[in-house]
């Protein structure tokens, strides 16, 4: 079906659009739709549509769609939520081709509002309309040959080369009075409702492909397809930066979320696995999105992490690098040259190390030398130039010598100009050189770890989805043969066939139907013996003392084998004894799968033990990992240090872990009926050959009714 | 010495004002100073002192302060740095009691300014004066009956009972530029240089005594004394929160903080303690202290940590919950007649829940309305009030029922007015009643949190210095015989007398001259027994295979001793081996001090082995340490739930561990030799009768020449 949807430029690119409910009415949203359009320049014409009203806004009106006699491209549509359906269907027999829908009241307004936008999703699309909203604030392309403002903003947007999306049309319009503000020019900007028919993601692809964009910001409550939105966004993200405040974070925000936009929101370990997978950067506010968004939208890359701070004053230089630090960016060792230039150019009592600080009487000319010096330094990557104004300065001056310092340099460069009232002037000076320029150090110094974090996942290898040779029917019929048992939890040796099907080595075992049975096996396998009991009775052997370890002979393993017999067959009737061969190694570690109801199955590793359980100390990625993300899984945790063998600790066959993940990241693949999955421990040590799984679970999904 | 000096009212209250360095200049600061002074409105006369000048800027001038006829309280020095000790002699000279010296090129700037600076000190003692500076920017004082800015700022402070006091120039400029445009008033100001006489600390002091000031603020690169720091603050922040922007947080940024102001930083760590430890409120950025400071300085406290936030947008309610969530405060829960206050108040499609989202339409009256119900309840403590301005509502008359709202609730309210264009003019009402304003629902939040950190500080028992039953004398004694013999470090068994002097339990021991004398211990003692080798040929015993445990009778002990002798003796000439009651307990702590060079002793706790090493999960705090700040320690560690008995652990006997801290307190108090000591690992179980150190090491405090 999507694919014989027209393509988003119906929406940005129309050559006619009609208004309905085009108010004559100032401060109504019909009334301000229009003015936008009109303000703004639209190179179309533009038709009122109003039932009353013969002209709007000097513009002849026309009571209905139909009655329009020149064809329409776009309709934006703001009458009473009563009569939304109506003009649909208008608009679907004068044959318009996009709508936006600004109209309030459907899903997010009760029952009547869901019935609602049901019928308007079931009209627009078999009129094969693409359509913004509803429930939004509409659309703005700035481009030259087009400028449609096709929503009720205040405001016109500065010329620039940002697009934004927003599941909050509020939000939108805060953002774009704050963007222009700050001096961010929007080419793009649509607000996306309740999203009857363009996501979020729909958009990401096509801000990706329009070369008149190089900063994608998103603002979302909600994922509408995860995978989809992975898909794109990961080879979008490799040529333009997606910059994204994803709300819902918290357990009461997900909820809000969640009344909002009527959607679920999923975990935010999960988002976070999302973004990061796919090289998205979040911001973990409005705040930072505007940070970050003001550097990828005027600066070049830094080619790497190595900073140069330059400033006229102490503190603000200390702030600076204590921030640079705290983000993991470097401070740039100068070379011999650059510091020999510096004690030429500066004066007693500067610093000629990083931070350079040129004192609080620093002229132009005194910046533009330690500029030059720096810029020319092979071992800086970026430079954050900061001034405090002191009213014995010439700050206009500075701010010109600052602006050009990159196009000198080449390299990345911020600047932060405090004390705003003497500096507003500068700070135009600085934005018209396209150098974005903060107010206080650490902002500049967040803006640029988010450049380098951006660098970084492009440098990140795409990662490989390998396949292995699993016997996937074999683990299917085991599945089935449980649900049909009607069983919903496999616990210990019942998932030894599914894993092994999967190339997860798991410790061999058998259920010993009596101690003699359990002697034969451990004459095979050779002692140490585990026994472990297993029953419906109770999940957590090890509460009713259920597992005896290191049975190191026949005479212990009798003792323990009576011992499990006596004291748990009494309480459970279905008491199974496994004997298991003892696994040996140093470490022991978690290896896991569950389900969430947005993401699909999420993987989990970390240590065994209170590692998990108290420090929760885990890594988790959304299925389908890469070997990369494998990779990356394992050393992420706090305790990596305890398998990569550091401080004295035994390594442990890392290679052989990734190879785990990613057999785990097919079994839940293709195994849809497996809602979690529990490898704990699995015990590993440097030689993998004898690694295993040594208890597990599995709990299937609920059957789906009907 | 200190308390004869004068008190800081002859800086903040002179009833005549020398400015030494005044010039005729514009943009010169001699004469930005001068025109401060008299556009301010100072009460008293001000003096122009100007070598070759008669009138500077209509005053008339004198060319040296001698020659002023009449008397001279405060005088500002501006005069090139080669003059200041001449301009100093002739101010004592003529009884003047304060000087701001201006003047810049002092410890700063190399041996010469070291020099000056040294001379500076001694002479101004000499006099008796009190010195601000030198190398500043100057002090102000906006009350009515004094006027004083002896400062060369630009701009004038709005009205208010805000306190700040800046090590750094520069950096209070632009924050005094940044307080006015943010609506920030400001009642004192100073700028305290390089510290030849008044300290950050002395200015606390004075601050938290003065009825004209209700909150300080700080910016701080070094800690002169911490512990009269310490002491001051822990008494005011009782009273008036206090907020601090302390730099030098990185290694790299204590470097630059270092050469900036001469002085060492210290560990962050120990910074992070002293400020938690004394009430102080850490803003992490220069940002984050003035959305800190706007709300102390507007709202009443709130009452508790509930809250409710009552938006017309759903993004930013959703935003503001997730920062909410995130800063540990929580979504208050309505009352049932609060829940029917609001249905009945708003439309259908409205949330009636936390947070109240009252859809975008919302004006004057529905804010009022939910404002009112939710004030009402007395499960709400404080209020988020969010307004996206939309252009079909009278943002102004949004403006003034959130301003109204807090006389009418009684309870702490902060308004988020996003979308700034539209809502200057808001944003100005609500600041004029108090309502502090923001521009992104994060920041409301984060502020809010800091407040409810203060509470939460307030409340805190004050805590005590317990004192033992130690044997001080006996530790002293085994310390001095250790230096005789030439040792920096003592281990294992050597600080056995020293941890019993304080009470401290160690695990019984004794140095074996031989097989037999070890199972004679054993004998008396019991078995399990431990042996551990002890050499200065090797520092970490279990790297060499030195500790054999678990040993169970006298075989066991026969073969181990004779082990350790055949393997170590030939690297270790000194090889003694000690035989140790093995302590039986399931869990392993680590207690240790270090010594900072700027905080003194740090105080460390911790999980024994890879909890500490690998994992990083310690608690750090300045010495001496309460029994509050000792129960804060143990129960801050992510570990905690391992010794609480939490998740299935077994508990630990926790009052003991506490008792442990405090007697290792009052040892690295009383031993000022121990410059860092371990107690690694002591082992504890439920009893703690038989919790005892099982190892330990002393390093003592390098001799100090001469």
């Amino acid at each position: 079906m999507k694919k014989t949807l027209a393509p988003l430029s119906v929406l940005f690119e129309p050559r006619s659009v009609a208004v309905v409910g085009a108010s004559r009415r100032p401060g109504s949203i019909g009334a301000e739709i229009l003015r936008n359009l009109i303000s703004f320049g639209f190179r179309g014409p533009v038709y009122p549509v109003n039932k009353a009203a013969e002209v709007v806004l000097s513009c002849k009106a026309y009571p209905r769609v139909i009655a329009i006699p020149d064809p329409v491209d776009l309709a934006v549509i703001a009458v009473p939520r009563e009569f939304v359906l109506e003009v649909v269907r208008d608009c679907g027999r004068k044959g318009v081709k996009g709508l936006v829908v600004i109209t309030a009241g459907f899903k997010e307004a009760g029952h009547e509002g869901v019935a609602r936008e049901i019928e308007l999703q079931r009209l627009t699309r078999e009129f094969g309309m693409r359509v913004i909203g509803p429930n939004c604030m509409g659309l703005i392309n700035a481009a030259e040959d087009v400028r449609l403002n096709a929503s009720f903003a205040g405001g016109v947007p500065l010329p620039g080369r940002v697009a934004f999306a927003t599941q909050s049309g509020a939000l939108g319009e805060a953002i774009l009075a704050d963007a222009r503000d700050l001096g961010l020019g929007i080419a793009k900007f649509a607000s996306i409702g309740n999203i009857v028919d363009v996501t979020a993601t729909d958009l990401v692809e096509a801000f990706g492909a329009d070369p008149a964009i190089d900063v994608i910001l998103l603002y979302i409550e909600s994922f509408g397809d995860p995978r989809r939105f992975t898909q794109i966004a990961r080879s979008i993200s490799r040529d333009k930066p997606i910059l994204v405040v994803k709300s819902g974070r918290s357990a009461a925000g997900a909820r809000a979320a969640a009344s909002h936009t009527g959607s679920l929101v999923g975990r935010d370990v999960a988002v976070e696995s999302v973004l990061e997978q796919c090289g998205v950067l979040r911001a973990q506010s409005v705040r930072e999105l505007f940070t970050m968004a003001s550097a990828f939208a005027n600066q070049p890359m830094p080619n790497g992490d190595r900073v140069a701070i330059v400033t006229n004053a102490g503190g603000p230089g200390i702030l600076a690098t204590d921030a640079c630090a705290g983000l993991g960016l470097r401070l740039a060792t100068f070379s011999n040259a650059t510091r020999r230039a510096l004690e030429r150019a500066l004066p007693q009592g500067a610093a000629t190390q990083n931070p350079v600080d040129l004192i609080a009487d620093a002229d132009a000319t005194r910046f533009q030398k330690a500029l030059t010096a720096v810029g020319k330094d092979p071992g800086v990557d970026a430079i954050l130039a900061l001034f405090v104004s002191p009213v014995t300065t010439d700050a206009l001056a500075v701010a010109r010598t600052i602006a050009a310092a990159p196009s000198a340099s080449g390299k990345t460069t911020l600047a932060c100009f405090m004390g705003k009232e003497q500096s507003d002037e500068g700070v135009k000076i600085l934005r018209g050189a396209k150098v974005p320029v903060y107010r206080f150090p650490e902002e500049a110094a967040s803006a640029l770890a988010a450049m380098c974090r951006w660098r970084r996942f492009r440098e990140r290898k795409p990662g490989e989805l390998p396949r292995f040779d699993v016997d996937a029917a074999a683990a299917r019929r085991v599945l089935a043969k449980a649900r049909k048992a009607g069983k919903t939890l496999l616990l210990g040796g019942e998932c030894e066939p599914i894993l092994r099907a999967y190339g997860l080595p798991v410790a061999r075992s058998i259920v010993a139907a009596d101690v003699g049975a359990a002697m034969r096996f451990a004459g095979e396998v050779g002692y140490p013996i585990v026994l472990k009991a297993e029953s419906s009775a109770f999940v957590h052997k090890t509460e009713v003392g259920g597992v005896r370890a290191n049975l190191e002979n026949g005479d212990q393993l009798f003792e323990a084998f009576s011992d499990l017999e006596r004291r748990l067959r009494p309480k459970a009737k279905d008491l199974r004894i496994r004997a298991q061969q003892q696994v040996k190694g140093h470490a022991e570690v978690i290896l896991g799968a569950s389900f969430d109801p947005v993401f699909g199955p999420l993987l989990l590793f970390g240590l065994g033990g209170v590692y998990v359980e108290v420090l929760r100390d885990v890594a988790v990625r959304v299925h389908p990992i890469t070997d990369v993300d494998a990779a990356e899984m394992i050393r992420s945790i706090r305790g990596w240090p305890l398998l990569s063998g550091a401080r004295g600790a035994k390594p442990v066959d890392v290679a052989f872990l990734e190879e785990m993940l990613l057999r785990l990241s097919c079994l839940v693949g293709d195994l849809d009926d497996v809602a979690e999955l529990d490898l704990n421990p699995l015990i590993i040590g440097a030689d993998a050959k004898r690694a295993a799984v040594v208890d597990a679970r599995i709990r299937l999904r609920p059957k789906e009714r009907g």
